[in-house]
């Protein structure tokens, strides 16, 4: 029985192979800090894991036509070692601001443990897991203002966030996908995706409709690779490794995967 | 007088930037074997020149919104390299196999001064320095055939080289030049390329109008960035630096540079 719905899933609906992995550990996820657009380099554990992630990609044998990715260097760097790891560095790299992390706005740079001291612990929470409520906004002048930065000098100033809600990042993300990446697995090609916490929760959130209050209980693990086979509609096909509510799977030990699922939801505890 | 003549040319008639790269030493350089479209890692001396090569682009300023560079390793690592050293991961990253190395056909994987005691040095010398006279082709049965290799599936089989000439370089590689990174240029845009000594070679060809006779005797340095002021016409600016017949100059140590153009002469002697 078995056989025959693995020969049924495999061979007449799964039409498409979609990779995402959120980028390894950051320096300032190492320090617990709020970062969102600060553009932190990996920690060494960080290299590490995004190593590990494409030795597991390489063993499973999935190859890539395109990557894509976001602005900020620990998921490029991310994607770099999958690559080379899986031996398909001539895979194109397709960077997008649309795919970087939420802006947490003036809570950027700070210690979510001091963040927890200062605001309260409810305030925190919603901040950081209600759906549509932004933290407080930056100006301009300060430091964290993207507008400083000459990568995104070719935004129009509405587009680059003072502080970014969870939906008001899957707002933004949502062209990206549309425009570019869906068009590319609709083309037949294998597509990467490297990218981040919440970039890739408004990613997950459309492939497997969930609902507001769901996607802010969602936490995916740092350098995992989580694998969605599509049908022809781009319908993700569950996995009988899928981890409700999504139906794709993750790639490795799947106790360990689900221990680090629990470690992101402790951060703020 | 300096002044004056430095402004002319910096404001009045300088309106882009092009830099080029040779990768830096592969493991291949190292043995002294015919590489073309092996796809073989950088040395431990190669991954050093080009992270000095990002060093020299970040202190001379310059910034890119774009890259191009080859289907192999040793080229796109170089680039990597260089992006992460001079802090722009974000560029996009385009690959093509239009600007890979020369394709050295049965030569690949041969050891240079070997094949001097096989062949001659005169006939090793007519095919490494002739302009358009191609070494013995490889059959499609051969383990350096790319019609075995899944990067090159979206290829036609007139694509696939047997073996090249720089000739037959220069013509697969000007497509890319033409449709990708010449509209790239004219679009604003500045480009880096990084590449191999022959594809690189077709290019500044092209750009200083070289003939082929003198093209057979450019030897460019690997992992040296090579920059070109372009004119509003794509035209080269000759600059202060430029060893002839080249309008660019290489950055970095003007002495050092000199002794390692003369280094790659001397691989066959």
């Amino acid at each position: 029985m078995q056989v025959i719905r693995r020969y049924v899933s495999n061979s007449t609906r799964q039409k498409h192979t979609l990779v995402l992995l959120r980028h390894g550990e950051s320096e300032w996820n190492k320090l617990n800090k709020f970062t969102g657009w600060y553009d932190v380099a990996l920690s060494a554990k960080g290299h590490e894991e995004a190593k590990a992630a494409g030795t597991l990609i390489k063993e499973a044998g999935f190859t890539f036509d395109v990557a894509y990715t976001s602005y900020l260097k620990r998921a490029i760097r991310t994607l770099w070692h999958v690559l080379e790891e899986s031996n398909q560095m001539y895979v194109p790299v397709n960077t997008n601001w649309r795919l970087n992390e939420r802006h947490y706005g003036l809570l950027t740079g700070l210690d979510k443990n001091e963040t927890v001291q200062k605001h309260g612990k409810e305030q925190v929470l919603v901040w950081r897991r209600s759906y549509d409520i932004p933290p407080p906004q930056l100006t301009t002048d300060n430091e964290y203002y993207p507008g400083h930065d000459r990568r995104y000098a070719h935004l129009t100033k509405s587009d680059l966030p003072l502080s970014e809600s969870l939906k008001m990042t899957a707002d933004r993300v949502m062209p990206a996908w549309s425009n570019e990446i869906e068009p590319s697995i609709r083309a037949g090609k294998n597509v990467v995706i490297a990218a981040h916490g919440n970039s890739l929760r408004a990613l997950v959130m459309q492939l497997d409709n969930i609902s507001e209050d769901e996607i802010t209980e969602l936490n995916i693990p740092t350098g995992v690779p989580l694998i969605y086979h599509l049908d022809e509609n781009l319908k993700p096909i569950p996995h009988k490794d899928a981890i409700a509510p999504l139906s794709g799977y993750y790639l490795g030990n799947q106790d360990e995967i689900r221990a680090r699922i629990l470690g992101v939801k402790n951060q703020t505890k």
